[in-house]
């Protein structure tokens, strides 16, 4: 059996959101599971010297317009969120904790997370917000709110950052398939080639 | 007659390398013609607080594995030259002071320079290298020579700079279509796509 395909991506990435809509499609057409790894990208920026893409002169006031215009094209709803972009720490450890007991509810309650975000333009930061929305999917949110604030999963959230960091993840959001690496929501045709092809 | 689609490069962009293997194509397919417009990507930096790509940690390594596979998808050789990144100065002044007199020579030397640069790794920084090149193509050395020093040729590559940035152009390559917006290599798809419908 083929690795899973790994997805990083940063709950607060709106590039991050629209590769959401399509990755696990591919995954299926392909026959590979998909591994969702939500990252905090501001840990990246040290390394990187970067910043969040809509606050930067120029290249922010671009993304506003390309960012519309490729849901549009892909025929799925946008908007941004408020505060933006915002600390998904809460969200991160939402997603480690509940994958560890139940992976398919971890995956599917990190699209809720990131869909209310950037389809709906919903408040996702806060940890009542997280905590609404697994309790929607069924999640105890004792058990989840006690679990955020739990020091192991603090620090299984650090490790999958500081993992991502070691595999070169350098942006949100960032495909890996089969140690390949492919940034950006504009390199999923290329990881589906991949995928098809072995590589070229 | 529709307007020219403007193709914003800087002869340093390995990414604007791959994007003039495949604009003028794109016009033609559309029956638009392309305005070459290379410009010096340092200004920009200065208003986005970015840098060179591939001098960047983890982003550097990355760009590293992307640009050549990328080059292998399309058939096309790349080798990145040295010193990189390097000052087209001298690449910008020539290609302005000629397109006012032959504008399709002006973009063959455009080609030849890019192509050089990043096809064969050559060093096309200096003023030799850009003069050896127009020679070639039967640009009259001594003539473009004393215009690489004329202070109207600088200024008109620095206005043209200047409209650039008003234009908000904020990387290389960027394209724009009738003043809609396209930034990177990787939209040219959207650029052809916005050429066949109009624009969604």
């Amino acid at each position: 059996m083929a690795e899973p395909i790994e997805f990083y991506f940063d709950f607060s990435s709106p590039y991050g959101y629209l590769a959401a809509q399509r990755i696990d499609e591919i995954g299926e057409r392909h026959g590979r599971e998909v591994a969702w790894k939500p990252f905090l990208l501001g840990a990246v920026f040290k390394t990187t010297r970067s910043e969040p893409l809509l606050g930067i002169p120029m290249k922010g006031d671009y993304a506003r317009i390309d960012l519309p215009r490729v849901a549009r094209l892909m025929g799925v709803p946008f908007a941004l969120p408020s505060p933006f972009p915002f600390m998904s720490v809460a969200a991160c450890r939402a997603f480690y904790w509940l994958s560890d007991r139940d992976p398919a509810k971890a995956k599917a309650l990190a699209k809720a997370i990131i869909d209310a975000s950037f389809g709906e333009g919903r408040d996702m930061s806060g940890a009542a917000a997280v905590l609404e929305t697994a309790g929607s999917l069924g999640v105890d949110p004792g058990q989840l709110g006690a679990a955020l604030q739990d020091p192991a999963v603090k620090d299984r959230l650090r490790a999958e950052v500081d993992e991502g960091i070691e595999k070169g993840v350098c942006g949100s959001p960032f495909v890996l398939v089969d140690g390949e690496p492919f940034w950006g929501h504009d390199r999923l045709d290329h990881v589906e080639k991949w995928l098809e092809t072995g590589g070229w």
